[in-house]
């Protein structure tokens, strides 16, 4: 029997990036209470171990529910470190303003933590967690084309307002890192942890894809 | 009446990227000899060059069988630079074997050039062109992992034999330069470029996309 995997995420962009890349996951949601996480953390808690620790409590949360079996449980959490300061969603146009009015022209980090639980019979048997950071040069939309952009509702509800993968690729003139680690899970990354549990990712590639 | 925007290739990843991002364009494919256009050039014409007038030839190409309208032709053309040689697509499984010898824990520059020719009553009226180049560094997949990603055929039709938004993307490290340009359609630049023939790209943008 094969191991599954099990995606600790709503993301759909996180979603669509596996099934292109060959694995058709199963999605549970955890409801962990994000900013609880966050406050439990030592004040001086580096960003790049926020956003690992906030993944570690999404597939812990997610594994805690499953029925006993084999699989790979993978937790997420994506950031937009910018001025020192990490930011998440902005969540309504007016922040999504005053982010972009702060981000165009410059540079941020996007970090993805990954956090891989493997369970064989509902036991976990090994893990492993990391993180990736990206550097992203943000372009400079015009007034116009940022409202434009903002109208569509696209940056409201993703890590430091802006897609790569959507509309908001227009916008990113350059990144340094990896990609897939920018739309919120690290392909490259997500391989060595699985590998780092004993899993081959080209083992859990579907087979519609791999035919 | 809006200005349409007729993408000159077949590619389902270019297609894919600009539908993500806000675009739905007519599709038409040229019927270009690749290998001539490239015989016609002097032997000293540099690797940037080539894909620019290789995206030049095809949208020209594209151009001269629309029907008398408005429109903005978007030529493209992408190949992998790698030890002083492009390659575009392997073809085959043993030759995209060879190619992932000589990748493996390596870095390539992909180089995509585009070329947009806007046409007002079927006349050209304005013309830009340009490349963009990204470094790609290259994982180093196990020989199993390597027969396995072969197996899918996903390299062997792909300029560089890999993806960055399929299978490949668990084997490509890191980048730098824009992503989008390594599926095959750079946002950043093709947005300049639409700029500099007088459309803003915001405008290209379907209502579905951005209701």
């Amino acid at each position: 029997m094969s191991t599954a995997l099990v995606l600790a995420s709503a993301s759909p962009a996180r979603l669509a990036v596996l099934r292109a890349a060959g694995i058709d996951p199963a999605v549970r949601v955890s409801d962990v209470d994000e900013d609880a996480v966050v406050a439990a953390l030592p004040a001086d808690t580096p960003p790049a171990a926020v956003v690992v620790e906030l993944a570690r409590a999404k597939a812990e949360a997610v594994a805690s529910t499953l029925p006993a079996g084999d699989c790979v449980v993978v937790g997420c959490d994506s950031m937009l470190l910018i001025d020192g300061a990490l930011q998440g969603k902005p969540g309504s146009a007016a922040e999504a303003r005053k982010r972009w009015a702060a981000m165009a022209g410059r540079t941020g980090e996007l970090l993805t933590g990954h956090c891989v639980l493997r369970l064989r019979a509902g036991e976990l048997i090994a893990e492993a967690a990391e993180h990736s950071g990206t550097t992203v040069a943000f372009g400079s939309p015009t007034p116009e084309q940022l409202e434009t952009y903002l109208a569509t509702g696209e940056p409201l509800q993703v890590a430091g307002a802006f897609t790569l993968d959507g509309m908001g690729g227009w916008f990113v003139d350059r990144i340094e890192g990896d990609p897939s680690s920018v739309i919120g899970i690290g392909l490259p990354l997500l391989r060595r942890l699985l590998a780092e549990v004993g899993v081959d990712v080209t083992r859990l590639w579907s087979t519609e894809a791999s035919s």
